[in-house]
């Protein structure tokens, strides 16, 4: 039974590996298993067969055989609990590397997704500097928090693990921003985690679905 | 060994459950396991004690012998993963329950959040209507979705779990605004949440504290 997820047919990120389903290419590609794709237009995100997957008309889903999951944080978490590489076996060390996953959904990305939705929907509005700046103290926090705990480790706690990959993925969205080269120590950990091979080959894997959509 | 979580000394919601302490504390309650509370000052929160048990300088944290966590999904995650009660027994009923909670914390909480601190941030800022707007919008969409999958359940699927314990605290957040009230059949999910004996005992152990601070 192959796995298949669901993913935009074209990324509104044009093929940089910010949209939600890298995170689950990623996750396969560390623990090695295949998966298949199914491409969505954003008219078949809102209708009733894929809500019955995904309620909130979102990608991605994952489908493995009588189970389908939707939250790419979920889905991770199915892949690690299921194949090694992802989770440590010590029992407190997997349930900090969860705490991970968590914090880097919970509180790393909200802040850092409303920066990207802020330039790209509130740019032409008179606040749009006040706004930013704003949000940009909070995400400073986040970081500066990020960076005295991760020191100079590779990875957030020991072995690279579902924490770092989540972590990763969220921190890419401020590349080319100087909050990311305030801190010397995140920037190479998120350059660290895009040189491993699962990355690069998930990386590839979306990419090539831009590009042929843009042939298309 | 007994558990030690850390909250608020004086919550700033002035006793109404909306700090991230109250899930772990109803997880807590729903499990029938005893817990000690650390109490910490603002200040407290942002000084190297506690800086090693949580990067971001925030509470709940979670002791347990030679474990220490932090965020409140994970918290509530290892308090169901070792106690019967918030997770289902079948694999794939569980690994839904888990998508729950990802759904709680990563697409529904953040715009719930940002709303809330935005009534009390940017109240007078000029932007404040129009970012309002925007952010109740976002939020009606995510209810939108709940709302038809829930349905006329009473849990969001199958039995009462930690996804539902989660969905419950961040809905609460909405409780008096029009938005929740546009949703009947979520306004009676968040008071059948509420009913709950686990839910009545976190409750009243939170509300002590801000009463006892009060008094102080």
């Amino acid at each position: 039974m192959t796995i298949t997820i669901t993913a935009f047919e074209r990324s509104p990120d044009r093929g940089n590996g910010l949209a939600r389903d890298m995170r689950v290419r990623w996750a396969l590609e560390e623990v090695g298993q295949p998966y298949d794709v199914r491409l969505l237009s954003f008219k078949a995100m809102q209708e009733p067969a894929h809500l019955a997957l995904q309620p909130f008309g979102q990608i991605p889903t994952y489908e493995d055989g009588d189970l389908a999951l939707f939250e790419s944080g979920a889905i991770v978490f199915r892949i690690a609990e299921r194949h090694a590489g992802l989770l440590p076996d010590d029992a407190n060390a997997r349930a900090r590397a969860i705490a991970w996953m968590f914090a880097a959904l919970n509180t790393v990305e909200p802040p850092v997704f409303d920066r990207a939705l802020a330039r790209i929907l509130e740019r032409d509005q008179p606040w749009y500097e006040q706004r930013l700046a704003a949000l940009e103290d909070i995400i400073r926090k986040r970081l500066d928090g990020l960076s005295r705990r991760l020191g100079d480790a590779d990875w957030l706690d020991g072995a690279f693990s579902a924490g770092d990959l989540l972590m990763v993925t969220v921190l890419r969205r401020l590349q080319g921003s100087d909050l990311l080269a305030e801190h010397p120590n995140i920037s190479a950990y998120v350059a660290r985690g895009e040189a491993r091979p699962a990355y690069k080959r998930a990386f590839d894997a979306q990419l090539a679905v831009f590009t042929a959509a843009s042939k298309g």
